[in-house]
């Protein structure tokens, strides 16, 4: 019988820019081949110094009208603003943007919950595919031990309440598995099958890590995912797109 | 350590109308207080009689339409139709639709894989989240163990490739978790994290079950989310959609 287990790496401190994560991974959890380790953007975002205060934030004119119509902090919109490619939907307080990485997302990643202080927001990663690669490696380097990793962030989505957690860096695993040209028992072909496992890892993992536990990295041991994928593959072209 | 575990219920055999499905879970599976039975929509469909064959169809105007636009089979349009409250966007084949019951997904939720035989189609069930306490009524009626269960399907979503399996029936379990008021660790009062934790069980289990494995239900077990939630409170209301 297939088990998958979800378990979360404990003993791992509240973090700061620098702090060596996969030291703290490797001291915390016996990894096996082929886990894959699950780690919540504001883990990653933390060490790679992905944090600013508001202080010293001189907001644009825009910034100023979006803060305007809901009695918002103008130097908080400005944060979204730079780290956003543009803005998809606006309804203050809710500014949904697709972010330099081409990832749609309330507030282009910005949040203030579980900062390092008041006043401060923590940012998304840079890169957050290479941000996984290189935590990959460095498991790899080590500890010895092949894993997969995937970084996770909290996204709502349309028509459907609630936010779940889904990939946003990878490394080491299929993103999306694609059932193209399989058949099903009676032989109809599922010729649009690709199901996005990435983000099916991610928000199992966060029925374990939890929003308030302060658990930034779980494991996930138990499937079969090794690959190659990025999480930056998930977006889908605008040329696609249906909705934006 | 917290650790889900995750696994199939085996020995569920092809399902028709009228299947004992609950006596089917108790024999093949030793439910524990609080485990999560995680059933995909086929399952419940099938044994709901949720099936129509395309032959004795007669497809309406609007469907023929929409078919010539793609060379489709007219009468699987207009199948979908029947079964969609409006159409939300069309590019064919692709048909986003409103389902009777609120869910906005692929073709109405109409579906030729995994059907019983060419031809077929499988629709969703009527009411899920009828069917899915139904299901929890007789697991706890007839086995003695109080479980929550969700009824699972495979929706694509904006912006993001492939599907992941998401709630379309609950019982038993809290499908959004609100942890609005709650603080985290330095004070900033987490104002808007509702999360869809239903939805992350749905995807969890579909890590496991699989596409073409034909394991129609997954256990979940070591969360505690009992709850009273149903699937279609996941829908965000017309009035707050910015996405229709």
């Amino acid at each position: 019988m297939t088990t998958l287990s979800i378990f979360p790496v404990t003993g791992i401190p509240e973090l700061s820019e620098g702090d060596d994560l996969a030291g703290m991974i490797l001291d915390g959890v016996e990894l096996e081949e082929g886990d894959v380790v699950v780690v919540a953007q504001k883990a990653i975002s933390k060490i790679e110094g992905r944090v600013v205060h508001l202080d010293g934030i001189e907001p644009s004119d825009q910034a100023r009208e979006i803060a305007a119509a809901d009695d918002g902090d103008a130097r908080r919109i400005e944060v979204i603003l730079r780290e956003a490619k543009r803005i998809v939907r606006l309804r203050p307080p809710l500014i949904i943007c697709e972010t330099q990485q081409g990832f749609i997302c309330a507030s282009a990643g910005v949040d203030a919950s579980n900062a390092p202080a008041p006043g401060m927001l923590v940012l998304l990663p840079v890169d957050s595919d290479a941000s996984a690669a290189r935590l990959r490696d460095e498991l790899r380097d080590r500890g010895g031990v092949e894993v997969g990793v995937i970084v996770t962030d909290s996204f709502g989505r349309p028509w459907r309440r609630g936010t779940t957690d889904v990939a946003i860096g990878a490394a080491g695993v299929i993103v999306i598995q694609d059932l193209q040209g399989e058949h099903d028992p009676i032989g109809y072909e599922l010729h649009a099958t690709m199901i996005a496992v990435a983000d099916e890892i991610a928000g199992a993992a966060q029925l374990v890590s939890g929003k308030l536990g302060r658990v930034p990295v779980t494991i996930v041991r138990g499937l079969d995912v090794r690959g190659e994928g990025r999480a930056t593959d998930i977006s889908v072209p605008p040329e696609l797109d249906l909705f934006r």
